[in-house]
């Protein structure tokens, strides 16, 4: 087996070289990645197309293929995500606070980079260029571990950062790739506290739920998307149908649409039927409470597990509550803690619903479907954490940094 | 066994009502403690000295007994504590971000609460308050573990602010206390993933490497002080004198006190017989390397593991280097990311140490000392974290917040 305790000690080391690259030295290697995956289409291409084969061969379903494929487009989109990022202001440096003291001290509080990130993610090829990008802006190295069917495709990814590191000056190490399909590599990558900052699963709840259980790195989890539309009494209904469909419909396999919808009971008998009727139009399978099923007559039987649930599919959970309060309180409950939100003509119960939902996101009148960091206005992100601790809800640049205090004094000594 | 989920349960039902309180409310209820504090003194030192004669039978040592020791004097330290926390700005609700975007949505990015806060420490039972004081303050619930030694203290304590909870209004639920000297609780409390959003381990190396091992939930660790001085060439050895034996001297059981000298080759036989001799006046024990010892002959020789050591004791590694470049590179391999400060009178080493020595805290012309929240102006703290993510350094109100998105559309949807 490959030493991962060794290629995880080169991340660290190469950090301290990163950590103090200048942007224009950053956005040069950047500038050199683009050139070279452009230069280098055809070798990615190729590699693609063996693990394409060799998957096909060990029976991946097609949308894991679909996941796996890096096609000329593909490779293209990735070069512009590189290019953005080039784009991006450099958090690296920023004073946050400044503060004299009484003492005479000079305090600042700078952002810095994290230092050494891990990465562990799944089938798509291209989180390995979009990931490594962002971690590099930002001052960080990074230790990647992709799904063992992209291994050829990585590597290619891999050795053409390593080549464009080494033609631009830095440490070839900034960025490691763990190239072997055996699983307790990533057990061992977990171990690596001493070394890695950081690490940042992507992939489906069960590899992260796993990865959370098992790391003494802290993990910066990027966990389901159960999301809540909520139709208020109030509330405008053509726009209410339009956030609904759209926010179940758009894009059903991502994490920020819509899976359960909440219905005022005043306004039911009237809603249901027609968003209903337009979900059906766009072969959405409708499960219901109660309430909902004495209006709705085809829809399925809810079970609890269901109110859970993310289904990342064309299935939509709907209820039918009594106010404000209940849409709140099965939320909170049943939640992800990811995107929710309220339509409603209520200002109060708008405040309310923004103050009392524990999310990351939480709307007014629009579709949960604008959780990203481009939406937000924070450029590319690395993905949308759903949990509390150092970042929630997209993470772009100045989520992969930290802070340090720099002092300045003049002889200073405690009293 | 009690049963560690259910109070778990409790403490995050509770934190839905505590986000919402107002800053008046929450100050009430901090006056409400500070007033039973007072009122109930007598209590608490009863406990307490049943505390301290079970402790004595069992044999705990004379700074143990120490720290578990409640005097009237430091309960009165403590009600002076709750009283500064009164006065801190309440960090909740802070508009840190407010952003228009091209799709017509307004996103305010907001400070709210973590939510529920889980507190595992040993013996001092001042923690209890302290702590608490902190977490209430900044809208969070608290699920807290004590030291068994001060099991009875703890139960007072605990016993206060639940009273104090219970007179303004607030569900009683928002402090819950282990009160269980079984160890299997510990191990339970770590896997409440599911209802505390953070741990926070306040004890010895061994506890939080435990903890940080062991938990499911993230946890914020309050790791040890391997903090270092570099005495440059260029420094004035007398203020670089004042501050060595200030930085190891003025309080060395603490996290912030300095464990290892680094003195420039150029300056050594110079500096060192006098620090040494300042330094043997006060007790301190030297290890030093083969440099160190060809100057210095009643000093020890130190091993490869003291470079690592964070003595909390009166004892001084020190060693020679040849330039600030070898001290940086010490200091990021054997220090502990804490404090570390260089004199020196030359601004471009000051500028390139504050730059490069990766530590929560960096000073240049001043004693280690001063990292803690009161120093640096943050109020009271509730720890210093030697981690890098969600917060580095001091952590004070603001550290025991998290961030949410409230986002107003006019009907928006995806396009």
């Amino acid at each position: 087996m490959i030493d991962v305790e060794k290629r995880a000690i080169r991340v660290r080391n190469a950090s301290r070289v990163l950590c103090n690259a200048t942007t224009t030295k950053k956005n040069a290697l950047l500038k050199m990645i683009a050139r070279q995956l452009k230069s280098e289409s055809h070798q990615i291409t190729k590699a693609n197309a063996a693990d394409l084969s060799a998957a096909r061969r060990s029976g991946l379903s097609e949308i894991l293929l679909d996941r796996l494929t890096l096609s000329e487009k593909r490779i293209t989109q990735m070069i512009a995500g590189v290019e953005d990022v080039i784009g991006l202001p450099d958090p690296v440096g920023e004073v946050l606070e400044r503060r004299k003291r009484p003492s005479g001290l000079l305090i600042e509080k700078i952002r810095v980079p994290i230092g050494a990130v891990g990465i562990i993610y799944e089938a798509r090829p291209n989180v390995t260029i979009d990931a490594t990008a962002l971690c590099l802006k930002a001052g960080n190295t990074t230790l990647l571990r992709g799904g063992s069917e992209a291994i050829r495709t990585n590597s290619r990814l891999v050795g053409i950062v390593k080549e464009a590191l080494s033609k631009v000056g830095l440490p070839t190490s900034a960025v490691e790739f763990l190239n072997t399909p055996n699983r307790k590599a990533v057990a061992e990558m977990l171990r690596q506290d001493r070394y890695l900052d950081v690490i940042i699963p992507r992939g489906s709840h069960k590899l992260i739920d796993y990865i959370r259980q098992k790391s003494s790195v802290p993990v910066i989890a990027h966990g389901e998307g159960n999301c809540h539309v909520f139709v208020d009494s109030s509330a405008n209904l053509k726009e209410a149908e339009e956030i609904v469909f759209n926010a179940k419909v758009q894009r059903p396999s991502v994490c920020n649409a819509a899976e359960k919808l909440l219905v005022h009971k005043k306004i039911a008998k009237t809603f249901l039927p027609k968003i209903a009727e337009r979900l059906r139009s766009a072969n959405v399978e409708l499960r219901g409470d109660s309430g909902t099923l004495s209006i709705i007559d085809d829809a399925m039987p809810a079970t609890e597990d269901d109110w859970y649930r993310e289904y990342l599919d064309l299935v939509l959970g709907i209820k039918i509550v009594k106010n404000v309060d209940e849409a709140i309180e099965h939320i909170n409950h049943y939640g992800s803690h990811h995107s929710d939100s309220i339509v409603t003509g209520n200002r109060r119960n708008g405040e309310k619903f923004l103050q009392e939902i524990d999310s990351a996101a939480v709307y007014i009148n629009a579709s949960t479907r604008f959780t990203d960091g481009f939406e937000f206005g924070l450029g590319a992100e690395i993905g949308i954490s759903t949990q509390k601790l150092h970042a929630r809800g997209p993470m772009g640049l100045a989520e992969l940094t930290t802070i340090k205090y720099k002092v300045h004094g003049t002889g200073q000594i405690r009293k």
